[in-house]
């Protein structure tokens, strides 16, 4: 046995429910003011009042507990970041400069920007090369606080390249202390060479791509596009149900510019996430919610493209179950920091703390399918939390653009 | 002789002109992209292409001299904090979250918040224990860049505890290495034993406040809250020509909630800066310009309090020199980063990144006074200077949420 005793900590968590929380549920938070976490082999044995945890270690042979002042600082979960595309090889710098500088789209891939920047990029470089560039990135999120994290591939756009990405989050898996959950998107963009064909490119995605990935056995989930001039939604469907065959989750990136219908394909094939959501209608949102269909929101993505918000608010109320998500890119939103979109996410978006919280926690990781081991604080999870320097989570909004995470913890080991 | 070489870097700097940099000056910035910068016991000997400063160099006996790979990385100028509250001993996390919830001012109040909660936890801390505190989020600041940094007094409203907010000011200036310039602050809300007599209350910060600074020589500057509710146009006049007659340089709160004439008050009397200005007139800022008033812009407070952006590109066209600051204090704006300010001022304000630069450093640097000794890299000033990790000062917005800054300089020597 290899326990240890986190206590005289404020621990505030959400509660693992049957489904991702929606509604009312979002904003309900569980909260301990004197409270303790007990874990062995590091999975939560106890949590709450530290009395109660005391009384349930009496009950077993304690010898080899240690115990760990926590010094009174807020205990929350260790973030999951259920979206980014966070392997890449390169930044995009420049590209950021000539969009602040009102250049348009065209001119910055006129200038050599854009994703096929990062596909050059990545192609560009060995698969140690991309390790070593995307590893920095995601330790800086870890110590930020993230703990699990989705990573997609997508800057690939041919077999031997996004398989390559995907080994690259393989063994970022291996290689870090974070849960790390690997998304096939090959359908990220239509690489030039199909400009002109690119149902030809979808036929590839569904025929060459997914039965590589499948085989490999190299991703949970698939992603796709879902934007006019990205890919339609027909041939978002045609994607996705040859994920669905696969036995791969399904997530689809919908109505983040227009509003082409990619909610309403999300909750028509009921996929485990819609991302962006910007301008998606009130019906197809409506319809999401009949769904299941998990709302991930990406508040940095706006305030990095100098956009409107996603609007929470009338997820919320319409019953959407609402994560948050860093959209980690080298392109329109470069920002690993959970901290800064918790801030976002309340000082901009109008979510509460409990709900922003619950939001980055608990439907993050049902969001990432992994619910039932992390995202909360509860017997039988994962022991991933953190410290921080602050009385309540509403620390990640009160410091401002300042991150208030002091110690990360990864199945009940220090980390960061 | 102590001399120093710092080469492969980036260099961007604000160059010193006769005044503070205002109009399309304030985007004007130097590049120098393998740039170089010498330094002897603290001050800048030679700074631009590294060709030219080792050519500098090779006209000295250089035997001395060590030299530093900045590995390519772009150099700054420190950030110059010219507002801030930060001298304060306890933190308002509960106050934060009433007003998320939409509490009222009235409650908050009612509910031990506000100004008079800070007041109250100055006075019961010791002189030690407000240094402790305040020390802390000093260095905090350090981290993120800041090696120059105004602080104001103004949580003690009565005499004992003005002067004692300004010794641990002081103290912070011996104990730390930034340069610290402090600010009397008396009239920063009239203290509840002054409620029905506000102007007695003046007569004490006038005929005995001002008076004890003056003779401790504890602040350069007197600052005053010019507001609905707090002092009046008159009371601020009152207050501002008395110091000006003690010697001390003059800055107003202005015109942030209300167009009050605070920023009109800067203009007639000429002083060294403006603060908040979120309701400044057209014709009162046009004004500002004309006296070679500062506006000190606090866009980490907008943030905070959700209010819109003080408009910098009105006051820009305007011709008035446009500074940046944290207004780091425990109520309206619990924030010490400059690059997350300087994040806010790109992307939320519309500054260019030139104009930000500008505004973080060279500007800020007049607007406390200090502009002969720092805020731009230049021969004859301090090395005070930032290594980013990044290509430009464009990284200070591109990695959202993030501090790029990975090394602080102050008089050439490593200190964060």
């Amino acid at each position: 046995m290899n326990g240890t005793l986190f206590y005289n900590a404020r621990i505030y968590t959400p509660l693992m429910g049957r489904k991702p929380a929606a509604g009312a549920e979002q904003g309900k938070i569980a909260k301990y003011e004197n409270g303790a976490l007990y874990a062995e082999d590091g999975i939560i044995k106890a949590v709450g009042r530290e009395e109660d945890v005391r009384a349930f270690l009496a009950g077993l042979d304690a010898a080899d507990v240690e115990e760990h002042d926590c010094g009174g600082a807020c205990m929350i979960p260790g973030f999951v970041d259920p979206h980014t595309h966070i392997c890449f090889a390169a930044r995009r710098e420049q590209e950021f400069v000539m969009r602040l500088e009102g250049k348009s789209y065209l001119e910055i891939l006129g200038a050599g920007g854009g994703i096929l920047s990062s596909v050059n990029a990545v192609k560009a470089a060995t698969e140690d090369e991309l390790l070593d560039a995307t590893r920095e990135n995601v330790l800086s999120a870890l110590n930020f606080g993230t703990t699990t994290m989705e990573v997609k591939s997508g800057y690939g756009l041919n077999t031997e390249e996004e398989l390559k990405m995907l080994r690259v989050i393989g063994r970022l898996a291996d290689e870090t202390p974070l849960d790390i959950v690997p998304t096939f998107m090959g359908a990220h963009a239509v690489p030039p060479e199909y400009k002109s064909d690119p149902d030809g490119y979808v036929e590839l995605v569904v025929n060459e791509m997914l039965p590589a990935v499948k085989e490999q056995g190299i991703a949970r989930a698939c992603d796709v596009f879902c934007e006019t001039g990205v890919f339609t939604v027909e041939q978002s469907r045609r994607i996705l149900n040859a994920a669905r065959e696969l036995g791969l989750a399904l997530r689809i990136h919908a109505d983040e510019v227009d509003d082409t219908g990619g909610a309403a394909l999300a909750a028509e094939l009921g996929t485990l996430s819609a991302e962006h959501l910007l301008a998606a209608s009130p019906d197809n949102l409506a319809n999401m919610a009949s769904a299941g269909v998990i709302a991930n929101v990406l508040p940095a993505t706006a305030y990095s493209l100098r956009k409107p918000y996603a609007d929470a608010r009338r997820m919320i109320g319409l019953s959407v179950p609402v994560a948050l998500a860093s959209d980690c890119n080298p392109g329109s939103c470069f920002c690993e920091s959970m901290p800064f979109v918790f801030g976002l996410a309340v000082m901009n978006m109008g979510m509460s703390v409990n709900e922003a919280l619950t939001g980055c926690t608990l439907n993050a990781a049902w969001s990432v399918g992994l619910a039932e081991r992390v995202g909360s604080l509860e017997p039988g999870k994962q022991a991933d939390f953190l410290l921080l320097d602050g009385e309540s989570p509403a620390v990640l909004a009160y410091h401002a653009g300042v991150s208030p995470v002091m110690e990360v913890y990864k199945k009940g080991v220090y980390v960061a």
